[in-house]
């Protein structure tokens, strides 16, 4: 473990993970990765988050921090020297965890609702919410950033950490699913933002590839399919 | 509207809003009231808060702010001069903000599980849920307090006023289930807690009426389990 003390409990594949990450990376901060494989549940996950028993937890010294956006805050609240992650404005930090908590829901919902639909039928209307979730950021985009790269501005923050964890998972729905769920052409913005995003130096290398999370999502689609049976 | 330009749109019987204006008093901050009827949702609300369409919202000067805990975290980010909502520490603040989102998961499924019900066999776990979420404050209670009168120490916080201001549904439970939800024996720090929080300068007199909550949650319960059936 590093001087510091920091360890991540995550996973390759998690966005949620990813979020701490990049945070991390953001901030300059030296880290322990610890590998969670789920299968089953590691006695240091099941310890330390016992509430939910999810990854990532973050581990600070003696100290456990546990969900991601809870983790990016407590990280930009320590480590105050560094580029500031949540905007500096109370005012804009509002806005940025009212759309974080929406992505959040919206998302894991209609992800969740994707991987055990039946049919395309039944798939349909949660693939059109992540396109509703498309439309709505390619919108914020354009108020928030006023021309700049970034929801914050000039700098990654909040919001672009915790919808650009989640972005690669817009062409594992599209190679799972057969059809469009980004449309480039209808959000022109948010496009050019994915591609900044994913070039950052507190991103790049970070994200993983796309045909291993095809692959995983594959077990994931069975074991959901397997629980909404029972 | 007072000089300060805060407007909240809030309803009587909503403990959402009451963590909003708990907050406001705390601060000794002067706001107006606009009672939301929802039925139908007012312009207002509807213009205010259009992702969610959902009370409270607050509005200062012309900013509009939505999500009882983020606009209780706007609050106190603004007003930082009166006493402080959220915990001073990066690390107790991380742990209050992990058990209100803990909370508001758990109960408001709980809650809309129980009112959907179509008998006592179906509504069980669910009032058993809020029993658990009973259990886990108790403990958390006696470790965070270190046997001060609040979650946050001497001084109300953050999950004082996010717990304090459902705490009320525990009667209206137990009123329209016939039996207890809330055991006093099996948890009396948070027995004792309940009392303190209620008597605060800050809440008394904005706890509403228990009769009055349970004639309106009787409309929730037909309105849900309506929207159920359909």
């Amino acid at each position: 473990m590093p001087p510091n003390g920091l360890k991540l409990l995550g996973a390759w594949f998690s966005p949620f993970a990813l979020r701490v990450q990049i945070s991390l990376n953001l901030k300059g901060l030296d880290y322990e990765v610890v590998e969670e494989t789920l299968n089953p549940k590691s006695d240091l996950l099941l310890k330390s988050n016992p509430v939910h028993k999810k990854i990532p937890v973050l581990f600070h010294g003696d100290k456990v921090i546990c969900d991601s956006t809870i983790i990016v805050e407590y990280i930009d609240e320590v480590w105050t020297n560094a580029p500031s992650i949540l905007p500096s404005n109370a005012y804009d930090r509002a806005n940025a965890r009212f759309w974080v908590a929406w992505i959040d829901d919206k998302w894991l919902t209609s992800m969740r609702s994707i991987l055990v639909a039946e049919d395309d039928e039944a798939k349909k209307p949660h693939l059109e919410q992540i396109e509703e979730i498309h439309e709505r950021m390619e919108e914020v985009l354009n108020k928030f950033s006023e021309g700049k790269a970034f929801f914050g501005g000039d700098t990654i923050g909040y919001l672009d950490i915790c919808l650009g964890s989640i972005w690669d998972w817009n062409r594992v729905m599209e190679e799972m699913n057969g059809r469009k769920v980004f449309d480039e052409a209808k959000n022109p913005a948010l496009a050019k933002w994915a591609k900044t995003f994913a070039a950052h130096p507190a991103v790049n290398g970070l994200l993983p590839d796309t045909h291993n999370l095809i692959e995983f999502a594959e077990v994931f689609e069975r074991k959901w399919t397997a629980e909404a049976a029972q």
